[in-house]
């Protein structure tokens, strides 16, 4: 039991939180000013930012091992740098390890052909292009993960898709350029768990009508963007396949586990930011007379919101810590946890940091109000908080069943 | 004691009802297209409610007494009025019942001289015009009232205006055409409550700037929106003032009750819609192979949304039915009351609606998002509930002060 | 819509207030005295005061009705009277208003025989004996009503009933003369809902053991207590019937809706008092220098309490409102909030004016610690939150099911 | 980091865990037995169970490094320890690690002369006497360590001491022989830290009145009990004083961390049993015709509960590390939170066990209600939260006073 880091994270950390300081707070004005002038473009100074970041060795820090990539670091070393990186939204993408393709390049490291991942994994490593994964669908609950409406037929040596999938993340992108899309192959399989299959479809295939972006809390969260996505007899080569038919939803269970970490440890440099900030504010402003530092509810609710925060990051870093000793499906417990409590107390943080600020922290001058629009998707994406509550109450429950 | 709306309350409650239901609400998707459009432009589709609702009598109904175009409804009256209202955003312009054009025509009602309601109120009245009144100012804390640095100073027949103010909301719209503004006429004047005055400006008055408009948890609020506006040297003459030098936080303090009251009571309209909308959800959406609303965990959400509402509602009504028989300032307690849970519980119940409905929840596919932003946003507006909690225990721990 | 109380029920509120702060509340340290010395029997200080109120006319105010004693009250009329015997646990008894005995004269009143109610009716009225009522039992949950095991067998012109019961309120009392249990009469009768029968047994019935009081949360309650009873044989005449057999349900139903919004009166007059005695605390106690009530987070605080109060206030005066004007059984979902807000709202305001206290708000020093402890116990009788807001929903739920 | 504990403690678990299962929890009831016949005396259940553990080696397990008794266990090795003992109140002292003796073993280990070591840590050690910890006064807000009444004065070669304690934890107990008592010295002294001395009184010394047992909640924990005690020229030899004169802040600074940091340790045992309970509950307990553990809100009640009991053990632990690699001065701010978060949380964990046990969950046949008094009690024990809150968020705010 040590809640210290290790000399190499620590390393990490000072290398990260200085580049962040230097080089991406200085760079958020600019970050929307360019965006606003090309939504859903890379903007200029992101694609100068990567290539800093990439000389300077911090770059696909999120991987796992050495191989494809990986620096070596385990899941709990990499929490606290993803932390940093969480600090502003678009960061993470600077570092190559912006979601959802650190889950893909996962994805396609384990279980990617030889061809599929010079095709696609390369250039993702590479930052060179960027990919979706299409999993939601507007017509189903897409937290029951066999829950899946889209049709892949196989059709001579081609898979013909059709169906609608919503909330891919990314995918409004110009650098977008391939999907992994779930969806059924064999929607009469007896058992539940083998209908689906995930296959590779390039962004740019007939039939692939991008509908619409999607706004959460009035955020367009340019320039990637949620899109909603038709696909009408979209034709792919059979060895588009991804591990083989009927195994998609078993890809889906092993993707998910470090994706909700991941998010975890972004929305706590979140939370963490909006706890500094309400701390500036609260040492600086003047109400009735008083610095709302020297006010006893200020003080009170500074004190709740550092609590959240660190019982946030244990949380987090505990699961982390399980992953890398028991691995993902033993963690499953851990991972739930965090799941359901981060993101829910992450948002109370930054609520909370909203009201020091008075109405101008719901503006877009400070990062807060967008920051609780992150946390607040975050109780949903990867399945909303209930379908966690009822998995992990499920399984703690069985664990005390003989008892 | 009696729970019951009169008859011409509940005759009222009907045709309302039957207005948005038959002419508000299926015009919500017109109304969107409009604006994105033009965005700062009262939408044609809102321009022929406005006289069909005018036409039906449903018109003016905040307006207390007689005078003024009042219909003689008391607060305990109007508020079940306003709540239906609350249902859709930009529905309470339809009847010429929307904030801050109400409070305004009330403090011309109360405080104008016969040209300044001729000039103003008149046309505020038939809904020709609209009005923003600037308070909130960037720079300080505009909780507390005398908390004011625009300089309203005499020049002869003319006051002179330097400053900033900040979410002067409506102050976009390009039917805005007058601005109540509070500022410092007597900065040095050692009483804080008589430094204040407020005066009359036209919007197009040279000097002035609308900086640009402030969105609120990503949302821009079109058409009327929240302005940042610089005064640069602004020149109104002397008869602009209201009520007379020195007086205005007499006139802030007079015009808070009613206003703080209406917010409180849209927002249960719109917890209300929100808790019908998540009912309709359960009781059609199929998750794990069961309904969402045969499952014991969504029926005890629905259980506390509704308890929730009700709460709110009740609140609201008994502290109009106090400003109604003791006056708005005997029911500041009442008033605070509301004021601090409302918008908080209106809050959480849509936000549990927003998560009954999954990702879709946060899109601007259902009304949900927008309304949380709403009923946040009156977290704030017209103070933030800190500053309401602390005056009402402040009141309540007088009152025991003595036993 | 209207929120003053009649003229009559002010008079009351005012003669009970008088009566309270005149005889009640200087006796409650004699009370715990007698009580001491003799634990299950009606303290003289509680004897000599119920004489007084009987005489004053502060009698038997909860009966319905005219007839039976009762003087007219409607529920929304006796709501804040019950309120203000709260203020002391066993204040309601002096009144002849305590439960069990209110529910059980209702019972009488409503289902009994002339005999049955010459017997045990025209007694309780008079406050020379006291009852109780058997429903719950330890080994089933009893929140389902259909859910008892207790035997009813009918033997010639008698019955013989078997079975345990607990949570006999009253029954530890010497005073307790009988008991309203329900059972099983007709276990197998395909209906769940015609199985049960309520019979009326003699607490001195040989094969009677009460076996031992049970306390909540440390409290014993006496000398009213709650108590754990076995039945071994227990034979009645067949004439004790209440309504007849395979009615037991049928009355549980009927009697549930009063006794719930008579708890949550009683438990707003204890969350008024606690947060008066938290305004007094704050008014005379300085820490670090200054007057808890200077303190802002004790003035949040503070607010936050009569809030709550206020609205568990308005909750059960609507739920009361609602019985009146159009019946106990339409009124359910309005009841149903009370019960399920009213407890716990109630145990916050309870628990955050135990806090201030500090220490001594935990002891027998002052009323807070059994306050919380009755707000607690009202979150699990007549059935757990957690039933209800199941109900509740599903009404909810249902209301919406066609939109 | 790591969140593993290492080898010597996993063993230290099991033998510990193996000891509370077959000697300590099937004791529980004869506890209670022997407790009622003898109020205030250790139960010789205790005695036995002490002996067998000393010889176990189960012994002294708090007391830091290697001197007088310790095992050499840091801080974050000792809290799963004191976890496990926490799951039944009565336990600690069969370890011989029960407060307040734990603290005053460790204020006599740092501050004693030999003289009192010899005389009093010895047989504290030995688990032959107990002590107090006489700190908190009825009169003033002790949580100000400053606001002492108590009057301590020289006379001679003689201290007279004159004044009022109350919760004097473990006073009551026949066993206890030695007071640690807090009064001024020098009550004009302008330093505010420079009035206090502590001296160690015998609890026989003529002049002590025991005034009475004070209960929480209902309980009066016996057999040590909260004791209030007078001081009526209460004389005590000069040597008696510890560390010396105006050095009583100083000492009670110095042993406040761990103590905070142990209660904490055993809430969560308390609470991780509440947990495995509740479980047990609901995999067996049939309601409305299903298992509990198959109903969707218990489900997400159980992983509330799970998720909150190990957000708790990880802020504990991760103050317990703190202390130990940076001095208990230097990890002031995670006692703080711990402090803070893990009775409440602790609280509501336990809360919800009681109410998933019906209305047996608040009597004395499950360990659950008295649990809940305990960590009820934390909330005010060593200062009431709104103090550690106060405190945690001046020094966070200081921390981002610079930025």
């Amino acid at each position: 039991m040590n809640f210290e880091h290790s000399p190499r994270v620590v390393q990490l950390q000072q290398e990260l939180s200085a580049f962040m300081q230097d080089h991406v707070v200085p760079q958020e004005h600019t970050f929307k000013e360019q965006v606003a002038t090309n939504r859903w473009s890379t903007p200029p100074v992101v694609q100068a930012l990567k290539k800093r970041a990439k000389e300077q060795g911090l770059w696909n820090l999120f991987m796992p091992g050495h191989a494809h990539g990986g620096c070596g670091l385990s899941n709990v070393e990499y929490a606290p740098l993803a932390e940093i990186m969480g600090r502003v939204f678009w960061a993470a993408e600077v570092f190559n390890c912006s979601a959802p393709d650190t889950g893909n390049m996962e994805v396609f490291a384990r279980y990617g052909t030889p061809a599929q991942q010079e095709r696609w994994l390369t250039p993702l490593l590479a930052g060179e292009i960027r990919s979706a994964y299409l999993m939601t669908e507007p017509d189903v609950a897409s937290s029951d993960a066999t829950n899946v409406e889209l049709s892949i037929r196989a059709d001579g040596d081609h898979y013909v898709i059709n169906g609608r999938k919503w909330f891919a993340t990314g995918a409004m992108l110009d650098a977008c350029k391939v999907f992994i899309v779930m969806g059924k192959t064999d929607p009469n399989n007896p058992s539940r768990h083998l209908q689906q299959s995930q296959v590779l479809v390039e962004r740019d295939t007939p039939g692939i009508s991008i509908v619409r972006p999607l706004s959460t809390l009035g955020y367009w969260e340019e320039p990637h963007g949620h899109a909603e996505i038709v696909f009408d007899n979209v034709r792919v080569p059979r060895e588009n396949i991804l591990l083989g038919e009927g195994r998609g939803f078993e890809i889906a269970q092993g993707r998910l586990g470090p994706g909700r970490i991941h998010h975890c440890m972004r929305v706590i440099g979140a939370a963490q930011r909006a706890l500094e900030l309400a701390c500036q504010r609260a040492n600086s402003r003047v109400v009735f007379g008083k610095k709302l530092s020297e006010q006893g509810s200020v003080r009170e609710s500074i004190a709740l919101m550092a609590s959240k925060v660190e019982m946030c990051r244990l949380l987090t870093l505990r699961a982390a810590d399980k992953m890398d000793r028991e691995g993902n499906k033993a963690a499953m417990d851990a991972i739930g946890m965090a799941k359901i409590m981060v993101p829910q107390l992450g948002s109370e943080v930054i609520d909370m940091a909203i009201q020091m600020h008075g109405a101008g922290g719901l503006t877009e001058d400070y990062f807060l109000a967008e920051a609780f629009n992150y946390a607040r998707w975050c109780r949903i994406a990867d399945g909303p908080d209930q379908v966690h509550m009822m998995a992990l109450g499920k399984q703690v429950l069985r664990a005390w069943a003989g008892t």
